[in-house]
Formats: structure tokens, C-alpha cells, sequence
């Protein structure tokens, strides 16, 4: 039975290893688990799950919860919660589901206290992987990757030696606007951006798919999760989203996942890695399917993919800029403020005023990453 | 460094396998070979590759080459040559790059040697399966696929297990004449049948290729080769001969393997396993390809797989059956003496008449074997 340490039990990713865990309760119990402001769920899953620790994002629904079940959980809330839960004792492996910078600090707990981590939390690697791979390989902890694209790398890689490897192929659907020209982009509204393709998702993910940000930031996550030089990590646009990753080795032979769109088996697979279980899912009918598309990646039509390119290339606190500055544009993009093509702007700027710090601590990456949001939001008062 | 015993150095395998050697002289040697009738290129790898054995088909050659190179190099001819080349102590690997039922006994004899086995040669599986993979796991020694397909599964089962297997995913270009309909074939020429679409292959394979009788063997060695029930082993049409073969395994997740139609590839692999060196050669570009096809396989427009996948399934002596009565048939089409499709009717005829004898000893394989193609010749004189 192996305890997991869940942070964002109630996002997408969340609900998904939930279901994963009640699918196997031989295999899986939640020992602990950290949720946002959904308090009604947060109950449901208290009462299917029992979890022995509990963190919530507010201290008024910390108290409430302390009344109802206060006699068999140990309630927490705010950052401080979600170290609480990363660290508790009875998870065996930390699942990181929750999104932004706020997920950097407990994966370093949880390292720290032996976990295996299991990680969807796109911002600890792209702003802290020199910090967060160096301390994992002094614990010797794993890092398994969540993320459908780099579980299909990590799933590729399993009985290969990482010297072999020639390039990784990251495959991109191009989101929701993938068949619109540049020009065409001026004046696409929030609900044109939120209709992604393939994959149902968060607000923020999907947006970032359509800037191709996503695809950037996941260029510099293969970075550390590979140890790999950016000249060897490549993108493809691949409509259907079927073919998840591929690695290349330097004998020319190329190993690729594929499978449906459902991240229930990237989670799943993360648990359970070495290992597989069984998953009752649709399974992926490529006859049905018939075509596979595969095209080139255009750098000048989606400028985003080649900004991140460039942070990772330079390295130090820039893809913590960059990351900031895109988290707060596109919040800014779904609030109807700016327009689409004012997010690849406003990182573009961030990036330009920032002077990078080489090799920085923690505290000079949260640092860059808070003086860019402010930056940033300055940019909407002008 | 490896030294390699090769059967049929001067066959298209084993030419490949030569150019694989001779680029890393610091991993492999040639140790001892076997070769046809062609002398002139076995004088050409002998002088090359210095092997210490070498075997030819016909006495006369082999009186010939001794009296050439003699001093150096031991001699020898016919099927006991082909075991001694097997069986040579300088070799720790077996290569077997023959066609035919011919290559079952060196096969045998290199697993009883301790060699490690690269398998091009389907007879083996296909008619004395139950007998060699015993064998081979009694000695503990590896058997390695090097048909495009197969190699493509035991690449993609590197790092997991078994057990975990939902289904392989053979896949299948659909030969020559693909695009015909069945009542297209009453009068295709053996030029015809000799055009496949991406492979270059010798013409018995590539006719096999036309009639799906290629893929019915290579199920019947998937069976073999990965211990899995028939129910387990699938066949997709894939025009481009891209995706080599998949692994589905029970959490919906497939592995596939890809490349460019280069057999290099998996020669080479079989004989680097687990490790992989560099190949010099095109690498596949998804992007230029463009677009991937994949449909369901028809059982009706392609008999010979249907009937494969039957001897498959009443196993003993019917696969030797099947593949003695193909390889007849094969053979009197090419010399133009019957038309394409009483290739299939010639088998469905053999396997009829066969009483199957369950897991039969070697003997009786090649009895059944012969038996079978005086049976089919037979057919020619009526």
C-alpha cells in the first residue's frame, strides 16, 4: 500500500489521481492532501478518502473544517499547509498538482524528506531545476514527470541509456489556433482561446497552448528532467495530440508513446512507474483514427516557443521571468484586459529589462519571479 | 570486443551486417561465416574481415577456397558447415541472416554453444518455435529479433514487463498490391509482386510481403518470441512502414518504435543489445513525411494471414506445414509457372490434408516440412 502526498486534490490533475487511487485501493491510499478554496469537494473527497492530513488555502475554511472532522485530520492552510502536506510521513510519493510558483517550495520539502515526486507542476522545474534536479539526485529521489509529454519521454527512456540519446521530439498540437495565421490573431477573444483541440484542461494551460507557451515551457521542464542541451530537444506539431513524445537515439531508432488524450495514465503511470496497472479507459483505435499529421514547427508564428528557447539558452533567473511574466499576462488575457498577441509582448519586454542572475539561490529566483508580476502588472496601468 | 558467427554473409542481411561490423572495428569482429555460392563477394569479406571459419554450400567451393586461404582460415560446406559457423567458439553471437528451414539446426546449435542469438531467420520460430525458445531458456540465452517488427516490440518492452502486456501491434505495409482489390490478382506478374512499396528485400520475402504471408510468419514468431496467446498479437495496415511495430500495455499506454526502412537498424541493435552505438545513416523526418496512415487489416483480401494466424492456433506440426507449403508455392510462382493466388490455394490445400502431430521433435518438424513440399510439387504435375 503506498501512501500519496497530493497537493491540488480538487484541480484537474487532482481528480484524476483520486480517481486513479479509488480505482486501486489494494495498491493506493491518499495520506495526505491540500486543496484550494472548493470546500464542498475538499468534503467529498475527506469522506470517500480519509486522508490523515489536510491543507486549504484560507484559514477561515481551515477552522471550519477543524470543527466538522477536527478529531481525525490534522488541518493546515496556506503555504506553510502545503510543505505540511509534501512532507507527511505516511505518503511514500508527493503528486504536485497544483499550477504556479507556489508549487516550487514544497516539491523541495518533499525531496527533502525522501519522497518520490511525482510532478505536474510545470514552474518548479522551469524556474528551479538547476536547484530542484541537483537536490533530487543528492537524495536520490525520482523525479517522475506527469505531464503527457514528458511521461512519454520518461516512458520512452525506460531500459535505454541516457548517452544514447540524439534529440527528444516533443510533439505539439498547435492549440486552438493552430490554423490561423499570425494577423488573424489580433482580435481572437478569451472563449476562442479556451477551445483546445485535443485536451480539456485548465483556463491558464489551454491559453498557453494557443501562445505555444506551454510547449516553451516544457522545452526548458525536458531541460533538467533529461539533462539534456536545448540542441537536442526538438518540437514537432502534431495535430491529433496521438503520439505523446518520441526520443531519437544516435543509432537512428526512435521510441514513442502513444495513447488518447486522458491523463489519467500519466498519473497513473507515475504511481505505479516501474510498474504498470491495469487503467479501464478508452483505448487509443488508430485505425479509426486513420491519419497521423506531423509538420515543422514555425518559430516567427509562435514566437512564445522561441522566447523560451532563449530563457532556457540564457539560463539563471530569465525562465523564472519569463514564466512570471507570462502567468500574469495571461491573467490578465482571461480578464479581458489584453489582447492575445499583448502576452508573447509583455513577456518579450519583462525579458528584455531583466539582467539575469547565473546560478541563482531560491530566494533570488522567487525574487526575480515577484519583481517581473509587478513589472508586468505595471504594464497594464501604461 | 564481439566476435559474430554469420549465416549467409553474402544475403541481404548479412551484407548489411558486414557494413554494421566494419563500422565499429573496435566493438565487432567477423569470427566465422557462412556464405552460398556467391565466391567472388566471399572472397571480398574474407579478405576484409579475416574470419577464422568459414562455410559454403557446395564441396567444390569449399575444395576451391581452401586451396586459396587454406593456412588461415578453416573450411567447410553444407548444412555441417552452417552448425560449425554457428557453433564457432571465437563468436559470442550468432547471427542468423539465412532463409529456410535450413537455418533451424545451426540455430539449435548456437543456443546449445551459449551464443547469444540475433534472429533473422523465421523458419526457426515459425516451424521449431516450442523446441528453440525451450531451449534458449534452459541455456539462459537471449534471443534477439532482427526482422524490422519484432525488433521493434523488443525495443519497446526494454524496461517493462511482460505481464503488462494488453496486446503487440504488428504492423503491415500491405505489399505490392495493397491497393488491388482480390479480384485484381488473377493476373499479376511476378514483376508486379517483386515492387514493394518500402522495403528492398529478396524476391521470396517480398512476394510473402504481397500475399501477407510475411506478417501471418511474423506472428507466429511474435508468439514464440514473447511468449503471448494469438488473442494478443494484432495486425494494422501502415502504408508507410514507418511505426515498426507497438506494444499496448494494460493501462492503455502504447510504446512504439519507428524509423526509416533501414535494416541496419535492427541488425545492429540485435547485436548492441541493451546498449545502442551510433549508425550513420538518413534519419526518419516526420515532418517531411508529413502524414502517417493506419487502417484495419482485411482477413478476406489477405487468406494467407487468416491461415497463418489458424496454423498459428492449431500449432504442432501445421506452422512447419504452412511454411513449407508457402515457400513451394512461392517458389513455382516466381518461376513463373502458377499464378499468383494459387500461392494461398496451395496452402489452404496442404494444411488440409495435414493430420497434425502436437508438440512435435525436430524430426518430426522436418519431416512434416518434407512431406509437405513433395505434397505441393505434386500439385504442379496435376
Amino acid at each position: 500500500m503506498t501512501g500519496i502526498n497530493l497537493l491540488g486534490a480538487t484541480g484537474s490533475v487532482g481528480r484524476q489521481a483520486i480517481e486513479v487511487i479509488q480505482a486501486h485501493p489494494g495498491h493506493f491510499r491518499l495520506s495526505a492532501m491540500s486543496v484550494g478554496k472548493n470546500i464542498p469537494l475538499a468534503r467529498k473527497i475527506i469522506e470517500a478518502c480519509q486522508p490523515k492530513v489536510v491543507s486549504v488555502q484560507r484559514k477561515e475554511d481551515c477552522e471550519r473544517l477543524k470543527s466538522e472532522y477536527g478529531h481525525r485530520i490534522k488541518f493546515y492552510y496556506g503555504e506553510e499547509g502545503l510543505a505540511e502536506v509534501a512532507a507527511f510521513s505516511e505518503g511514500e510519493i508527493f503528486l504536485n498538482g497544483i499550477s504556479g510558483a507556489v508549487g516550487i517550495v514544497p516539491t523541495i520539502r518533499a525531496i527533502e524528506a525522501g519522497k518520490r515526486v511525482a510532478l505536474a507542476n510545470k514552474e518548479t522545474l522551469v524556474t528551479a531545476g538547476h536547484i530542484v534536479m541537483k537536490k533530487a539526485e543528492e537524495r536520490r529521489v525520482p523525479i517522475i514527470p506527469v505531464d503527457s509529454e514528458h511521461s512519454a519521454i520518461f516512458q520512452a527512456l525506460q531500459g535505454e541509456r541516457r548517452k544514447n540519446i540524439e534529440k527528444i521530439i516533443l510533439t505539439a498540437s498547435g492549440g486552438s489556433f493552430r490554423d490561423k495565421k499570425r494577423e488573424e490573431l489580433a482580435d481572437v477573444t478569451v472563449e476562442d482561446a479556451l477551445k483546445h483541440p485535443n485536451w480539456s484542461m485548465g483556463a491558464k494551460i489551454t491559453v498557453d497552448s494557443a501562445t505555444m507557451m506551454n510547449k516553451g515551457m516544457e522545452v526548458i521542464e525536458a531541460r533538467w528532467l533529461f539533462d539534456l542541451p536545448y540542441d537536442k530537444i526538438a518540437v514537432l506539431l502534431h495535430r491529433e495530440s496521438t503520439v505523446h513524445s518520441m526520443v531519437q537515439f544516435h543509432d537512428g531508432s526512435i521510441i514513442a508513446q502513444l495513447g488518447t488524450p486522458d491523463m489519467r495514465i500519466p498519473i497513473q503511470y507515475a504511481l505505479t512507474y516501474p510498474d504498470r496497472l491495469p487503467l479501464q479507459a478508452e483505448r487509443l483505435d488508430l485505425a479509426k483514427l486513420g491519419v497521423l499529421h506531423f509538420s515543422e514547427m514555425d518559430f516567427d508564428r509562435f514566437r512564445c516557443l522561441r522566447m523560451a528557447y532563449e530563457a532556457g539558452r540564457t539560463g539563471g533567473t530569465m525562465p523564472a521571468v519569463l514564466n512570471a511574466a507570462n502567468e500574469e499576462a495571461v491573467h490578465s488575457f482571461l480578464e479581458g484586459k489584453i489582447p492575445f498577441l499583448a502576452i508573447e509582448e509583455w513577456v518579450e519586454r519583462a525579458m528584455e529589462q531583466h539582467e539575469p542572475i547565473p546560478d541563482p539561490t531560491l530566494e533570488a529566483v522567487l525574487e526575480a519571479d515577484k519583481e517581473t508580476r509587478a513589472l508586468v502588472r505595471s504594464f497594464l496601468k501604461n
